[in-house]
């Protein structure tokens, strides 16, 4: 079916948004997602148990969606699926911009009867150029459109990245992890079976939407490959395009046929083809949201070589072996930075070959340490571990010196990380608070070093396949 | 040196123990670390400045050594290099019974004072069979003597592993973490340059400790590789010795260089020798700590057969790929259990295949499942996916469920792991509190699914080299 982008651009940013036969035994999810969405939201539901419920929200009913009043950008299709072909029908006869279908029991159950519903669903949208997103999905997330994919998702900020999965819970777990660390959704759309609107439609209308300037994608198969793949090469070539294939092992490929119905695909082929594509291809969540980060945030990457910095002993050689263990290098300095530091750095217990070990987190010359390593010729990435002696937590104090010596180096223009190494006793919510406020200060963290040496390996590889319009 | 068991006895237990040279720049983190003691503790200063400030400490300062009543178990020298042998000598004069030398700038600095003054210690301790712990370390740590690191280690607990670190943020950093996810520290030491009670002494030591079940080794490099081998050997038929090398790749190995002055080592023979004296390795932080956890806690990892459960889809899929790129299998469960299965299993979008995707963390019928699945006898171990739905915390009932699911799969004797997948907008604390719950519970619990899988492969990796003591 020939996509039409109005119609999306209708459904992610809706006027108007009908939740068909939300579930009182799930509390009325959906409609309880919507209920800060700003437009105008409805009801259908035919059951009269519901209606008092359904009016307690605020919400207005109807017992069909043919007497919504006025045009409908986006409905949400609840329904058990015996019901699902009439309420496509009623979409289609309503000229609906487009429907979200929750419903699931489709292709994915291998079925005789979830095949033949979803062998008509698609009959009855292609024949009526009918935009049906799913089924077996949970739909459009958009923060600055207010519409969600379930009531914790956040709508007090909107980002750059576009995210299309075909697990919702895997697009709800990446928007909260990625939140929690100062990266922002601005669409995501999580499309399950993906039988009319596929993955390529939402590749190709998030590549041409200009408040998109990453793409992160979860899929398990492609129903088209050559599609999938034409597509995937030309957005990958106007924006990055970060891509995690699940079921990737021959026992995961099993897992995936009865989850999304997806067939299995041959590892070897598809890493070959995402590359090709010039598609960065990832293999966990935490691997996912970093890399988005780093492509998201950092300068291009052009260099294999870092310094490490910012780290008492232990950490600095651990932090060693991880860099050079995801493929970075971590040179000696030149003779001159070396002769250079060797007239003020003085540290017992310390040193300043690269790692640069300060023996400890903060020191009164650091900026001028951190300067001199900025300036040399044999440095291409600074690397920084903010950490505090195990078992502290960070002061003010000493945050605010960090954040000092980060921003003159972020000065510097060579590509920045910084990782955080805490050990108290809630170092996993102080980490958190950290990442955070490095980040609206335009610092790319990351939560862990290796989680910043793969990221910024990534980004590396990225812009050594001759990307040149970042 | 022939150490003393004896000594080292009274250095982790000690009656009394003598701070000397605490530094007031860093607000006597010495002193403080040892106030919660139940013993004896004094204070040695020179420095008139610091009296006043010791005194509020409620700790009786003496201007020598010598001076201090008693017989002394252990003695803490904060005082800066150059005392540091005449602080010896006093030692060795009161017959101590063990010093741990924080005070650094020895070998590890390539200075010819330093390597000086290191050889004076070393001589002079050898001489008169003095137990010296480090130079350039952080010392002992025993939560059941009150003995401590620093004043945010935990005294509230004492558990059954015994750390042995080189470098002391990483000795405190694991205790952190580990107690966080309720694996406890039973005795730990930070030894650093360990110039005379050194790292096979204290392997040798734990390993005949019977309250410490299980050794976790941070290693930068070993002097007498003979000798340490041999130990290792030795212990690691006792009881599992998991160890962490820093310095592994080349760069790391100049790094140690100038952490601890250890010498680099071929990285090939490093991992040949530790494999065949029966001990695991181990490459981070995250997987220590896992991996300690696995072989303590759970039973003898004998089979590879894995069967993953209590996930929804997204979840199951990628759960399969980790578990078998962790060298793990996710084989079909046998004809008798699907048949089983079929009699009661019903979910639309929910699949009793391998994983086992019940679309949905909890479902009423699960005890039933569970129970087919571990008779299963295509399955050696079960893997439990603890999760919400994305954006949700765990209710307490949803909590109390999953428990029960869990302890009745844990009576049936597969190894059984729990792994939390929780996304939502405080998922870094809540994940630590189930962990420390399903802990509590004797459920061997992880906080992701990549490190619940890499443990239970070192376990199983573990129990396969024929270590049949567990």
């Amino acid at each position: 079916m020939k996509v039409d982008f109005s119609k999306l651009d209708r459904a992610f940013n809706p006027q108007t948004v009908v939740v068909v036969g939300d579930s009182k035994a799930t509390n009325f999810g959906w409609l309880r997602a919507q209920l800060k969405f700003k437009g105008k939201l409805y009801s259908v539901h035919v059951n009269r148990n519901t209606f008092e419920d359904i009016r307690a929200l605020g919400v207005t009913n109807y017992t069909s969606l043919l007497d919504v009043p006025g045009p409908i950008d986006l409905v949400v299709v609840a329904v058990a699926r015996k019901a699902a072909v009439s309420i496509l029908d009623d979409c289609i006869r309503k000229d609906v911009a487009a429907a979200h279908f929750f419903s699931a029991g489709f292709s994915e159950t291998h079925t005789q009867e979830g095949i033949e519903l979803e062998r008509q669903l698609i009959a009855r949208a292609e024949k009526a150029n009918f935009h049906l997103i799913g089924p077996n999905c949970m739909g459009l997330f958009n923060p600055k459109a207010g519409i969600r994919q379930n009531d914790d998702q956040y709508l007090d900020v909107s980002g750059s990245v576009g995210l299309i999965s075909q697990s919702g819970s895997i697009a709800i777990a990446f928007g909260m992890d990625a939140y929690q660390q100062g990266l922002y959704i601005n669409k995501s759309v999580s499309y399950g079976n993906g039988i009319v609107v596929d993955s390529p439609d939402f590749l190709e209308y998030f590549g041409n939407d200009p408040e998109i300037k990453i793409i992160g994608m979860y899929v398990e198969g492609v129903k088209n490959g050559r599609r999938f793949l034409d597509t995937l090469k030309e957005i990958a070539s106007k924006k990055p395009v970060v891509i995690w294939k699940g079921g990737r092992t021959e026992e995961g490929g099993r897992a995936i046929a009865s989850h999304t119905g997806a067939l299995a695909l041959s590892r070897n082929v598809w890493d070959a083809a995402i590359k090709q594509c010039g598609a960065i291809q990832v293999t966990s969540m935490d691997e996912l949201v970093d890399t988005i980060k780093a492509l998201l945030f950092l300068p291009p990457v052009r260099g294999k070589r870092v310094a490490i910095a910012g780290g008492p002993g232990g950490q600095s050689v651990i932090g060693t072996d991880i860099f050079a263990e995801a493929g970075l290098n971590v040179p000696q300095l030149t003779k001159e930075s070396y002769a250079e530091l060797e007239t003020f750095f003085e540290v017992v217990g310390g040193s300043y070959r690269n790692p640069i070990d300060t023996a400890g987190p903060v020191r009164r010359d650091m900026k001028r340490i951190m300067g001199v390593v900025s300036r040399d010729a044999n440095i291409d990435n600074i690397a920084y571990i903010v950490s505090t002696r195990p078992g502290r937590s960070i002061s003010t104090e000493q945050f605010q010196n960090t954040l000092a010596v980060l921003e003159d180096i972020k000065n510097q223009s060579k590509p920045l990380i910084a990782m955080v190494f805490l050990h108290t006793p809630d170092a996993s919510r102080e980490v958190g608070v950290i990442i955070k406020k490095l980040q609206e200060r335009s610092i790319t963290a990351f939560p862990s070093i290796p989680r910043g040496a793969r990221a910024l390996k990534n980004a590396f590889d990225y812009y050594n396949h001759s990307h040149g319009y970042s």
